[in-house]
């Protein structure tokens, strides 16, 4: 008896979504559909937003963040303090501390961390530039703002011995509660650091 | 002091993909920048899928399916019953009860369900092309697929009624438990249909 599944532009489309991080087959149907059954505008919007981050949009050569021209927004403005640098994993965090309204450094973007389950090593992250930046002079102060989890701790250390031998002051993010949290639902490690750098009122 | 967003292009698809159902503006950022580090070819793969999808495929003008051509493979296929009609809410419905491999009747869908809450009224569905279906003859048993919810269930009783003038059956799927569930963590209304739906051993 024979059976019918879905259109080859519809499965094809179902299998792209399901390349993505954290959508499964069920999620990618489940918008596939969605684009079949919306306007037009969305499904070609949407393709022509892929198209245009893939043609607009490069690694700044000094910080590599992205963006549109060459140095990117951060890197080229007068009005941000230059001999302060902000390493971080991503571009996405790039955006958090920007929100923060509370830093007008620089920023240097690893893309990624060190990860030996991964195979991510430090040869694979944008650590050597970091260094050049270093060793060019006028820098103060780098803030190693990797992640709190293992592979992030774990870069700032690796970080950390690579910028001993610079003078610069190394510095790492504060650890403790968030802002909003309850004591009783943090765990056991955030409560250890919170209570280590306790500060005096 | 000048704080610095995102590049346009990285901006323009978060909110592209913040529109989609189920995927919000955070979840839209991790997949924005896992595209800005994939392959070229994944993103644009995306974006090619994404309007092929709308290019390649158009509603069957018999059963409303999606398909390629006209009309779709389960209404050309002479292999299949002609007097059965299932009638299904939307096309992922046709796709999961064809993976089944136990029907092997026609298809009505639907696009849809009655709900005033959403205001989606019978005439905002394919019901008058199911009575014209229903009326030109050949056909023995009509289905109701709908899904097993308050609007679903509002539109299988609204085809009951239609189809109450014609010489055809009129059936319902089966409620109950589903396979591999456990009786204890079914609902009431689950469990009190799978009392009333029992059959002899």
């Amino acid at each position: 008896m024979p059976f019918h599944a879905a259109p080859q532009p519809v499965t094809r489309l179902i299998e792209e979504l399901s390349r993505l991080p954290g959508i499964g087959p069920k999620t990618a149907s489940r918008l596939t559909y969605h684009l079949l059954r919306a306007a037009d505008e969305q499904a070609l919007g949407l393709a022509d937003a892929l198209r245009q981050l893939r043609e607009r949009t490069q690694f700044c050569r000094v910080c590599f963040n992205i963006t549109e021209g060459q140095p990117c927004a951060v890197c080229s403005d007068p009005g941000r303090e230059q001999a302060l640098i902000c390493v971080v994993e991503s571009p996405l965090d790039v955006l958090a501390v920007e929100k923060t309204r509370a830093y007008s450094g620089q920023y240097h973007v690893l893309h990624g961390a060190i990860s030996p389950i991964e195979g991510v090593g430090p040869d694979d992250l944008k650590i050597d530039r970091l260094l050049d930046r270093v060793r060019s002079g006028g820098v103060q102060e780098v803030i190693l703002a990797t992640n709190p989890t293992l592979e992030g701790e774990a870069t700032a250390m690796y970080l950390q011995k690579q910028l001993a031998g610079f003078p610069v002051l190394v510095s790492r993010l504060a650890r403790g509660l968030p802002v909003g949290g309850d004591l009783e639902y943090a765990d056991e490690v955030t409560l250890a650091r919170a209570l280590e750098g306790r500060s005096q009122m």
